[in-house]
C-alpha cells in the first residue's frame, strides 16, 4: 500500500519530520511518500496561508494520480485540512485530513478532549472544523501554546517545553481524557509530550496514516457518486491552465 | 464609496452581468468595479473549482489594496463564498460573500427560505455554508435546477425557465416565505423570477452590494484584532512567491 | 427613503438619542423619524417590560402604515427586538430589530464577538435571540456592565466608564474580534467606546439603519407569503378594540 | 390548591372549554379558575395576535397575585405560550405554558412525536418553541389541519373530523409514538381523537394542569434569583400606567 | 395510584431514603413502593455500574408487571436514568427517570440551571443526558462535590456540607436560577440544601413522583406504537433465560 | 495483534459470520477471536435486548482481560454499540463499536450518507447514536428493510434482496455518497450489496476491525484519565457478585 502524505506547506524539513513520523506507525506493507508542493507558503498560520496551500494540495494529489507509482491513499498533513473536499474530488482513493483523523481517534479513546495548537489566531480554524465535522461537543477547549509553526523546526526544545506546559494546563483544568495536538509539525513530539503529560496524546499525521490504512484495507475510497465525483472538466486559464479538462 | 466586486471565475461575460446587477442597486455615491482573476476556472461547480478560485479572489483583493483607487469594500461573487476568511485577512475593508449576504437578507424578510442553486452536486456547498453561518434552521431545503453555471450565460432562456420552475416547486412544497438564488450568475434574473414566482427572491450579488454599503456606512471594516488580522508575513515559494512578506 | 425608528420604551430623551445616532449614519436620501409609543414602560429591563412594549411597537408600525408619510422601513430600537415578528406581519415594508442587525453585522467583520449589555438579568434575552437567530456559535460571551438602562440618560459619564471597562475585559479575556453593544440607549456612545477599546464596536441602531436602507435598496420587504402575511382580520375587545379587523 | 388558567384570547366559550377540560383531570384537592383577559383578540392565529395577548396574560397573573384567593400556579392556555417568561417574572408561583407542558409530557411517553395544529401559518410558532425549549429533535413534523381557531367552537364537528384525518396521516407517515395537539381550543377533543387515531394524544391544557400540580406539590415556584426575579419597579405611561411601580 | 420506585442500586438504606422522600411528596391517593434489584452494584458511579444496573431495573419493572398489585407508574431512581428506554418497552405504564424529571422541572421554574452531582467522573453521564434530552442549552454547568455515593448514607453530615458548599459556588458563579441535585441518594437533603443555599433546589426522585402522578392523571402511558412497543418475544439464554418469550 | 470481537447476542452462527468477515479484512499480523456471551438474547432488536446484552459485553471484556491471551482491542459487534462506555472503563485497550466505526468511516469517504438497518423500530437507536456521536448532519436518513435480525441467518437470500432494494431506494432518493449497513449480521453481505447498488457500502464489523488496528498501531488505548478510568471497586450482589471488587 502506497500512502502519499502531502505537507501543504513548502518547508522540506517539516515534510521530512512528517514522513518519518508516518513511517514510524506505518504497517509493514505500507509505503509512505512524503511530499510538499513546489509553490506555497513556508508555513500555514492563517486563513490566507491555508487558502493558498489548497492549490498545492490539489496539485500533489493530481501528481499522485498521474504518477507511475499508484497511490492508495492521500493524507493532507496540516491541521486545517486545507483543500480536503477538493482533493477528494480528484481521486478514487481515500483522502484523510490530519485534523479530522485526530478528532475521530480522540473520540474513540475518550469522551472529551482538548486541542493544543500553535498560535491563538489559528484556533478558529480548529473550532470551525470541530463544528463542520460534528465534534464540537466532544472538545472542551481549543488552546494555543503561542508558538509560530516554524519554531517547531527551528526552536524545537523551547517549543516542546511550551507545548508540554500547555498540555499540562489542559490536563489540570479541562476535565478531559485526551489531548489532540493541533499542528502537523508536532508529529515527532507525541511521545515526549505523552510521557511528560500522562494523558493519551493524539497526533494527526500518525492518526491519518492508520485511518488511511484502515480505509484501504476496507477497499473503500472516496465516493464518486454525488458531490465528491470528479469535477466537471472545463477550461482553466492563466497560471492554472494545467487544470483544464481534467479527467478527459 | 468604491466597491470592488470579484467574480471568482474567469468568465468575463459573467463579470459583466454581475457588475451591471450591482450597479443597478448601488446607491448614488457608490462606484462599482467588477473584476475577475487572471487565472482560474471559467465556472465554479465543485469543491476543486472553488479551492482554486480562492487564490484569484485573494489576488484581486491584494490588487485592490495596492491600487491607486482605494477600495472601501470587497464582494466575493460566487455562491460558495470562496476564500472569504482569507480575503478578510488581507484588508481592513469589509469583505462580503454573496451567499452569506443572501442568507442574512432572507432571514430579515422571512422566517423560512429555500435555496435554488444550479447543480445538485454544489448543493452541499450551500448546506455547509448554512451550517457554518448558523442559518441551517432557517432554510427548509437546498434545491437544484440542474443547470451548468455557464448555461446562465450561453443558454439563458432555457436556464431561466428551469429556474422559474424549480422556484415554483419550492413555493408550493417548502412552506417558505422567500427564495435565495444560489449562483452569482443569476444576478440579472432576479426580477424575472420574482415576477413569475410571486415570492421575494433574494439574490446574493445585489444583497452583498447593499450590505457592503451598510458596513462602510457604519465605518466598520474587518476586525484586525484576533484571527482576521493581517497574515504573519512569511516567504512563499514557486508561483506564489509574490505573496511573500505581505504587509511589510 | 423614510425609515421609522421605534424606540419601544417611552423615554423621549432616549428616542432623541436614538434618532440622532440614526441620522448620523443615514444615507443622503434617507429620512429618519424617531418615535416612541404613547403607552408603555420608561425602560425595558425584563421579560415583562419587553412583552408590554411589544404592543407599542405594533401600534407605532400601524401608525406608520396609516400615516400620510409612507414608511419604507421600520426599526425596533430595543436590544430584545420586542414584537419583531408581530410587527413584520403588519406591513409590507421590512422591519429590522437592532439586536438582529448588530449580530448580522458583527458576523461579517469578525469570526467571534461578545455582547456587552446593561443588566445581568437581561443577558438571557440576548442569549435567547442568539439561539433563535442562529448566532450562538459566533458569540463568545454575553456580559453585563450592570447599568440600569436609564443611567445611560441620567448618569451618562459613569455609565460610559463602566461600559468601557467591561468592553476592555471582553477584549482581554474573550478571544474576540468585535463587541456588540446590547442596548439601544448606547447608540451615541459607539465612537467613544470604540476609541477607548480599540476593537470594532457594533451598535444596533446604526446597524439597523444601514440594513434597512439595504433592504429597501433591494426592493425587498417582509414576505407576505406564509407566516408573515397580514394577520387574519378579527375582533379585538377592550382596550385593544382598535386592532379589530385590521387590513379590512 | 388553586390553579388559575388564563385563556389568552377573549372568547369566553373557549375559556369554558378549557376550564372544563382542566377540571376533568384536576386532582381532588385542586381548584381550577379559568379566566380570560378583558382586552385582546378573540383568537390567536398570528405573531401579532400573540404579542397583544401577552398583555392580557400578564394582567391576569397580576390579578391573581392581587386577589383575595391565593393562586398556587398559573397556566397560559394558548399553544404559543404567549408572555410565558413575562408572567413568570410577576409571581413566585409556577407558571406553565400549554405548549411546553405538552412537549415535556410527549417526550416522557415516546421517543418521537408530531404536532398537529390549526393553521399552517402558526406552525412556525410551534417550530420556534421546539427550538427554544430544546425539543426539536424529538418532533418529527409540525402539521396543520387548516382550521381557524374559532371553528373549534363554531364548527366543532367538521373541525374534529379534519383533526382526526391529519392525526391519522401523522400516524401513518411520521414514524412517531405520540401526537401533540397544537391548540388550547382542542382541550375537549383529546379523547375522541385518541380513540379514533389509536395513538397517545397529548393535549396541553390537561398536561399543564398536571405539571402545575406537580410543581406545587414539590413546593417549587418560579425562581426569584436571576432573570425571572420580579421586574424592577418603574413608571409605565399611557394606558399601561397601572403597571407602574409593581412590587412596591 | 401505585407508583413503583426502583432504586437501581442494591443498597437497601438508599431505597428507604428514596422511598421516604417519595412518600413525602406523594399525593393523598398515591401509594409508593420502593424497591431495589436483587442483583447489582451497591452504588452507581460509572458507566459500568450503570450498565449492570439496567438489568435490575428491567427485572423490577417485569416484577411490577407480573405482580398482583398493579403498578400505574415506574420511577428509575438513579441520576443516569439507567435502562430507561428498555424499561419503557416492558410496560404500558409510564416510566420516568429522575434525571429527566429534574431537568423538566428545572426548565419550568428557571431559564438556566446547574447540576451538582457526586463524583466528577459521573458528570459525563449528566452531560450526555442533557444532550440526549435537549436540555444542554438550559444547563450552565455540571459540577461535582466529589462525594462517593455511599457517603450520602454513611457519612451524611460531611456529604451534606460539601454539597451545600458546591451549591453555593454554583449560585455565585454560574448565573443560574435553580440547581438540580445529581444523585438519587440526595433525595432527603433537598430541604436542608434549599434553605442553606437560597435557590430553588430540584431533586429528581421527588420530581419524578409528581411527574408520574401527572402522567397517570392524564391517562397517558408509554406509547406502544413504534419503537417503545413491547420487545419482540425471543429466546434468551443462560442466566437471562427468564427473559425469554416475554409478552407471550 | 489480538482483537476480540464480541457479538453481543448469543447466536453462534452470527458470531461466526462476524468473525469471518473480520478475518477477511484483518491485517497479516492481526488475530481475530470472535466470541459471544453465555447469557443474553439471541438477537438485539429493542432497547431491552440491547440493555441486557450490555452485561454480556462487559463480561466478555472482563474475560478478555483475565485470559492468558492478551487482547489488544475489543469490538462490540452490534449496531447499537451496547455497553460501549462501560466496556471502555474495564480495559486499557481500545474498544470500538461497529456503529461508531461505520459512521467515522462513512464521513471520510462521503459528505452525506444514509443508514439501512433491519427493523423500523431499531432506527431510533441509530438516530440516538448519530446525535450522541455528532454525526446527525452527515446522515440524510435512517431506513429500515424490515427484516428481523435472525432472518439474516435463516432467510439469507430474501433478506439480501430486501436490503439491496432498500439501498437502491436510498441511492435514488437520498442525495448521498455512501450507505452504512445498520446491523452486525450483515457483515458478510457487503460485497454483494456494494456490487448491486453501485455505491460505497460501509459495514461496521469490518470498519471496526480496521479502526481497532489503527488505534493499536498508534499505541493508543482507552484513556484511564477521567470518566473512562477503571470503575471504583465495590461490592456487587446476587447474580452479579462476580463483578465485585474489580481491579483489586
Amino acid at each position: 500500500m502506497h500512502i502519499r502524505i502531502i505537507n501543504p506547506n513548502t518547508t522540506r524539513g517539516m515534510t521530512e519530520t512528517i514522513g518519518k513520523a508516518a513511517e514510524n506507525v506505518a504497517a509493514p506493507g505500507t509505503r509512505i511518500t512524503a511530499t510538499q508542493p513546489d509553490s506555497g507558503p513556508v508555513s500555514i498560520e492563517s486563513h490566507f496561508d491555508e487558502a493558498i496551500s489548497a492549490v498545492g494540495v490539489a496539485e500533489e494529489v493530481l501528481a499522485g494520480e498521474r504518477g507511475d507509482d499508484p497511490v492508495h491513499a492521500y493524507i493532507i498533513a496540516c491541521f486545517g485540512d486545507p483543500g480536503l473536499l477538493a482533493a477528494r474530488e480528484l481521486t478514487r482513493a481515500p483522502v484523510v485530513g490530519i485534523a479530522e483523523a485526530a478528532f475521530h481517534v480522540a473520540t474513540m479513546i475518550s469522551t472529551r478532549f482538548s486541542v493544543v495548537t500553535t498560535l491563538g489566531r489559528t484556533g478558529i480554524i480548529a473550532e470551525h472544523l470541530l463544528e463542520n465535522y460534528g465534534f464540537s461537543h466532544h472538545c472542551r477547549r481549543v488552546r494555543a501554546a503561542e508558538i509560530p509553526v516554524l519554531d517547531l523546526e527551528d526552536n524545537a526544545d523551547a517549543a516542546l517545553q511550551r507545548l508540554i506546559e500547555e498540555c499540562l494546563r489542559a490536563k489540570e483544568e479541562d476535565n478531559i481524557g485526551a489531548i489532540v495536538l493541533g499542528c502537523g509539525g508536532m508529529a515527532d513530539l507525541t511521545d515526549y509530550i505523552s510521557e511528560a503529560v500522562g494523558l493519551p496524546i493524539v497526533e494527526g499525521v500518525t492518526a491519518a496514516v492508520k485511518l488511511s490504512e484502515a480505509l484501504v484495507g476496507l477497499n473503500l475510497g472516496t465516493s464518486k457518486h454525488g458531490d465528491l465525483a470528479f469535477p466537471r472538466p472545463k477550461p482553466f486559464v492563466g497560471r492554472f491552465e494545467s487544470f483544464s479538462h481534467l479527467n478527459k
